[in-house]
């Protein structure tokens, strides 16, 4: 707890210094996966303030426990009512002439809520992307409990391999992992399972469903874990039955264009090479119309997160970076094939994050 | 499906009438459930607008199939960039002078996006509610379904009464329950589970955790399943050990407070009656200082939706509406106890839709 309340203080410490760069006399923050990076409160109803007199939090009667428990070194104000109105209230007693709000999560209703309680003369400013700034690039705790959510995530690709066979429901296949998760400690899962068979497969988001698995065709995997508030995220594609020729093409120039992006990740380098290393490959073995996607996301607390790994993104991969590689394809009736890893951005190249094989295993 | 395609072609016609109404020329959707509602679509990347010249759905390139499977009767337009932006695209093309949104969803970021693009003549006005009106009344498809949701998680109350004992961890518990809703169909859990034994008991919101089960005390059980799109939700609170006089004393009290707040339920009554009915009883058997939440929310797509049960709401209930009625008290460092039925507002009272037996168990 102590570590724990290091990293709280010094991502505390941070947001502090750019709210006053930005000379703010306080900025409001709602979104809990921010409320939770800076103070470690795991509740769904909180509000965070950092004003001049110093941070405050606001939950309601639900989590007065809790927020004891979770919320260190910050004033904690248990509201009656909506902790929002509270905090508002509290604003308009600290006479802040300037407020931050993240706009790209306040609802325009709430917008109107926060001009009427803290008076017209109080100046709003966006404050979008303040928070998730810092967190795009994970300190050293951040990467630790990373590193245990892949891993336990991960050990569940066994599991499932264990339970696939031609008949089975795809819904079976992801109780079984998802059983096993829990088993392992996680808290949840950070997303639908996708288990998706035969002409499913050509799901690129075939979250398990009722149908069984065919006697052949590819079944793409992709699931991932929340463990100690962070998330996890891989996919593998497996085959039923001995894949033909088009199958192992499928499958090997995915595979090469996940090799090619992650060649592709280092410091300085734009998130649209690493998509554009992953496109050529698919583009020249004559998959590029059915690479549907993106090639990858931020990971961290929340399973979607900055920097998104597309074409037309400028923005460039730092050290510190978690992200996703997943190339794909998938024709329509046919079949799909995803491989994904998560990978850190180190200071000189990357770190694959996930052990899992990439070999095609044949079920 | 075609059954289906009629109830969604009679909300269609709802939202078409309300926009007419509404003196709008075109209606803009972006919330997941809304357009589930509307049209069927299960997907997570979606806007959906209702213009003059009729509704058009607006798709990413990863959903082409799946839309082509479930929407129906819809003009479907799947955008190579972000459907939000192409949506905003055709609203431009489509001369539109007068645009409803929905406020309490669309951020500021968002609001300034479709400012710029469909130009400074447009006039925008806030929608918010038009369709969670409509969702607050369920029809008798998605009543059909709810019991269908409801019959499946309270199938997994006595799957939990099977692992409960001293020793098991809360989360081995709750991976129980999660493996046999998949196992029995589920499409997922409605939200966290919930295991809290003990001193946990009094935590409201106590997610499984990886502490064990003690020797004696409290386990609240909240769970929920989510199928065909609809969610279930229930407590029960079962006793480790032989509850002394005073666990007794507080599970009745609870019990008579949910049976006083059901009793209240039915059209014309103020939801506020409804709380106060649970409020009154624990008030004046001294527990009233530990009901820390209000007595319940409306339950369908969303696990949390229109109405809340709660003090201060002048909401009447109507039939069609679907709520839970949870009272509870949670005395920090002893221990808490909540039961939560879900009920159906009846034209002439409510019929309380969950069958488990809300007796003290004793393990």
């Amino acid at each position: 707890m102590s570590k724990d309340l290091q990293y709280y203080e010094r991502r505390q410490a941070a947001v502090i210094r750019k709210r006053i760069r930005s000379r703010l006399d306080a900025l409001l923050l709602t979104q809990a996966a921010d409320i939770r990076y800076l103070c470690g409160f795991t509740g769904s109803s909180a509000v965070l303030v950092f004003a001049r007199q110093g941070p405050a939090f606001f939950t309601d009667g639900r989590y007065t426990q809790q927020a004891g428990e979770e919320v260190a070194a910050i004033q904690t104000i248990v509201s009656e009512g909506s902790p929002f109105l509270r905090a508002l209230q509290w604003i308009k007693e600290s006479k802040v002439r300037t407020l931050g709000l993240d706009f790209a999560h306040c609802t325009v209703s709430s917008l109107h809520q926060v001009k009427q309680q803290v008076g017209k003369k109080v100046e709003l400013r966006d404050c979008s992307g303040m928070v998730e700034g810092l967190r795009l690039i994970k300190d050293a705790e951040e990467i630790a409990r990373i590193r245990l959510a892949i891993k336990l995530g991960s050990a569940l690709f066994p599991t499932a391999l264990k339970h696939i066979r031609s008949g089975i429901r795809e819904s079976q296949v992801a109780a079984e992992i998802e059983y096993e998760a829990r088993r392992r400690g996680a808290e949840g899962m950070s997303f639908e399972t996708i288990v998706a068979g035969g002409a499913r497969s050509a799901l690129p988001h075939g979250r398990a469903s009722r149908e069984r698995l065919p006697q052949r065709g590819f079944v793409v995997l992709d699931f991932g874990v929340i463990l100690t508030g962070y998330c996890s995220d891989m996919s593998r594609t497996v085959h039923l039955g001995k894949p033909d020729a088009r199958a192992r093409t499928m499958y090997e120039a995915v595979l090469r264009a996940q090799l090619a992006a992650i060649k592709r990740v280092r410091p300085g380098v734009a998130v649209s090479a690493v998509d554009e290393a992953a496109r050529s490959v698919l583009n020249k073995a004559g998959f590029g119309q059915f690479f549907t996607h993106s090639t990858g996301h931020g990971v961290g607390l929340e399973i979607h997160e900055a920097p998104r790994i597309a074409g037309k993104q400028r923005q460039k991969l730092q050290p510190g970076m978690v992200i996703t590689v997943e190339p794909g394809i998938y024709i329509p009736g046919e079949g799909g094939v995803r491989i994904e890893d998560m990978v850190l951005v180190t200071e000189r190249g990357c770190e694959v994050l996930t052990p899992t094989t990439k070999r095609l295993i044949t079920i």
